[in-house]
């Protein structure tokens, strides 16, 4: 799925370019595509009527695109789908750790986010959409596209899949130790990181599962290495 | 900090009104407030030159408001802070688990999330500028407030402060297991839910610590009861 990624850089706009503490900017498609696919969530944010609308969805990466998928009677998404796309802004945080300074106002965190700009449109192509919701499901969890019921023509129908181009994002990230000024560094206060991470806890069955039916390759897959950013 | 907080439910508007699953949809105070009290971070979008701009923030809640901040130098603060204030539109994201179906297209996650709308105003007084950043420090790691080096007079002319209320409001909940359709129930295919938690690891101490710094009791207290949402 991965055939039409770039290795180019992707250019800064005045919009991407990252002005407060501009070394934690990141322009590269590997710093920006790592981040990317090991979010789980994205906030998707809109204009209506003049005002601003944050909302949050599932994300996969497909290639150099962001997938973003829903219910074809969410207003939501018929509003992000409407002819000629809408303006929107897509940003994607992982949270690495909580940076504790000796000052209060030095406190921080360490973090990889991704913000982006573009317009999304729908997926059409019956193929081209099957493939969009594998990526989505490889995404969440990587195998399970493989063990589970495929989507039907009604399913499919009743579902809108949007592909958002990867043109103009940038990535900031923070990582290591509090900065205190010089000063403070005498103060007898402790000051470092807690490392945080999103872990997953052992799965849970549907009660209404039959007895026979044992936790799949992806499921256990998914636990062994899932301890991740969040 | 909390003497303001109110037990009414909010009102739904138009835009708060959970629409899609509305039996996921909640409005009274104490699910919200919980919702915004154990994250660390939500997403503020805004209008600039009529397309939205969603980043992410630390945030706390202080009483019936949220508060968020940051360098009065940054452009962010800047046009979040214009005179009269700008429509805002915050989005805080819990995410609990992942929900395997034995449809690919029912998969689903289990999640709280809140998403409020308003205008921040910048709080200029300033004992209640300082009150709104201890809010902040206790938020992100109780007790550490009186642990650290309370900011100066520079330091608070270099930060600004903003205050949100939380008036128009809605929380969206889901949890429990998978929702297959009734006749996907015979295939033999796994379902249930894999939790998913933020976890903290053991923390790293500055490298410039004196070696007599033991961990403080607020980060030791984070460590003991942080295994929360992200």
């Amino acid at each position: 799925m991965d055939q039409r990624t770039s290795d180019l850089p992707l250019r800064p706009t005045d919009r991407t370019r990252v002005k407060r503490i501009p070394q934690r900017g990141r322009y590269d498609r590997q710093t920006i595509y790592g981040i990317l696919d090991e979010a789980l969530v994205c906030h998707v944010g809109f204009v209506v009527d003049g005002s601003p609308v944050v909302i949050p969805m599932v994300l996969a990466r497909d290639g150099d695109r962001i997938i973003i998928h829903g219910s074809t009677a969410s207003r939501l998404i018929r509003t992000l789908s409407q002819d000629g796309g809408v303006d929107v802004s897509v940003a994607v945080t992982l949270l690495d750790g909580l940076v504790v300074s000796r000052a209060a106002l030095d406190n921080s965190m360490n973090y990889r986010s991704v913000v982006l700009f573009g317009r999304a449109f729908p997926i059409s192509d019956l193929r081209e959409k099957v493939s969009a919701l594998e990526a989505v499901v490889e995404h969440v969890i990587p195998g399970r596209w493989q063990e589970a019921r495929r989507p039907n023509e009604q399913e499919l129908k009743a579902t809108t899949v949007l592909a958002l181009p990867i043109e103009e994002a940038s990535a900031k990230v923070r990582t290591g130790p509090p900065k205190d000024d010089e000063d403070d560094h005498v103060l007898p206060i402790w000051a470092g990181e807690i490392p945080l991470r999103l872990a997953s806890l052992p799965p849970v069955s549907d009660p209404q599962l039959g007895d026979d039916i044992p936790i799949p390759r992806s499921v256990r897959g998914f636990r062994e290495q899932r301890v991740r950013g969040c």
